[in-house]
């Protein structure tokens, strides 16, 4: 079983910031990625929608044989984890535990700020997460819905983005936040805009937490205790399979993962 | 069959921009309107998808015993108008072809720019159908996406909107475009923006073409040929269809229809 591939899926090419994290922290493993780009974003639609369009995407993968699933959209996280654990037998980790931990520490008591698609902000899904790592930690919760668009067309530097980064950011840093994190796997390509406005608008260094590399942290350990953990020296492989393949995908997914997508198969759900 | 509803289908809630011109010229047609608000947008898929999708909403309408079909989505309008007259038995009318006469009738013969979505944009519809209106027309096609999640956002005013709003058309009007169509439902709600711009980036008035309005004009004139228009002194009834209903739905419906949404109604497809 070890040596299985884990099964990652997002509602678009998101998830792939999940990905580059995943295996830098986990070179062994191999990855089955499924990003349901027919019908990106889930982050603007129902609960109930967000469930079914899940389910559907998890069933793709639990029949390549995965080991695991880490859920890589936040969205996904914050409204369809339980409905995924209930019908599939085998572990799911979301990233939205493994972000609220992280900026718990982080803040060392401190408030905390959320930035996420209006979907996952609505869900509430970080402030319950935070408070069961801390009961005192007051929490700033912002949609940032624009971030999304500005990261796929590749604006992600200039005084575009800068101006709506800090039109999200200035509401929850008025209020004192001591970490911010980045509840939406989209949100690192602006990782370089947040920083320098987060630094010119707090006057200081703000701790920024991104979900998807505090999942990786967590799904290292959770896969080593289980001994589900890739042989050491293996390499793993990385399979990418798309609900549509628009043109633009090569170019977009590159972006987020770091490097070519390759052997990039459309498969309808 | 004159008394039968017009049905008109978008992607999402843009296409109300749509249905917000035909009841200003035509207030006496009654008019089913399905918004996919589930799989929304369209304009970033592939053409595949975009024509099962179209097909998938245009059938739920002709099940309600509309008259005639009108497509306000300029995707589907630019990629899936034939498969729909292939597979429906009743007039199918789009935006684009509207708007590309508009505009050729606006330039007076000078070059023409055009903003939509990547998809549309993608798809060359804009400047076939204008080089059948005119053989000698410059065509300026630029993708502006990030119009649409403004347009949502309600992000309509200030500095950003005028930033991006400068991005797209600077090079366009560069190019001496003397009539700019906007070849997306959700760009009307940044019309105050485009005007403003356009007229300081060109330095003079430049005809403004918005699709929708233009095909009003063109259905209004094709049930009067038909005698498929509505007695006059009806007034016409709007039942509004989604196929995914999120709690922001009725805010952004109504800023997209300019009065309040009533009567909405969920659907799956």
């Amino acid at each position: 079983m070890s040596s299985a591939p884990l099964g990652v899926f997002d509602s678009g090419l998101g998830g792939l910031t999940v990905v580059r994290a995943l295996r830098a922290r986990c070179p062994a493993e191999s990855i089955v990625y499924l990003g349901d780009t027919a019908r990106v974003p889930y982050g603007t639609r129902s609960a109930e929608t967000v469930v079914k369009y899940a389910l559907g995407c998890a069933r793709v993968l639990v029949k390549r044989g995965v080991k695991a699933l880490v859920v890589a959209c936040n969205t996904v996280s914050a409204v369809a984890l339980d409905a995924l654990r209930i019908e599939l037998d085998l572990p799911v980790m979301g990233v939205i535990v493994p972000g609220a931990r992280a900026a718990v520490q982080a803040a060392g008591g401190g408030a905390i700020g959320v930035l996420g698609t209006t979907g996952t902000i609505a869900s509430g899904a970080y402030p319950r997460a935070i408070a069961s790592f801390s009961t005192r930690a007051e929490v700033i919760a912002m949609p940032a819905p624009l971030l999304v668009p500005l990261a796929e067309e590749g604006w992600v530097e200039g005084e575009v983005p800068r101006l709506v980064v800090r039109r999200y950011l200035e509401p929850v840093l008025a209020r004192g936040a001591r970490a911010l994190v980045l509840g939406c796997t989209h949100f690192p390509l602006l990782r370089a805009v947040i920083d320098s406005e987060s630094l010119a608008l707090a006057g200081k260094l703000i701790t920024i937490v991104d979900s998807g590399e505090a999942a990786a942290v967590d799904v290292e350990s959770f896969l080593k205790e289980r001994s589900l953990a890739a042989p050491l020296g293996e390499r793993g492989r990385l399979e990418l399979y798309v609900t549509d393949l628009p043109k633009s995908f090569a170019e977009v997914a590159s972006r987020f993962l770091g490097h070519e997508a390759e052997n990039v198969q459309a498969i309808d759900l």
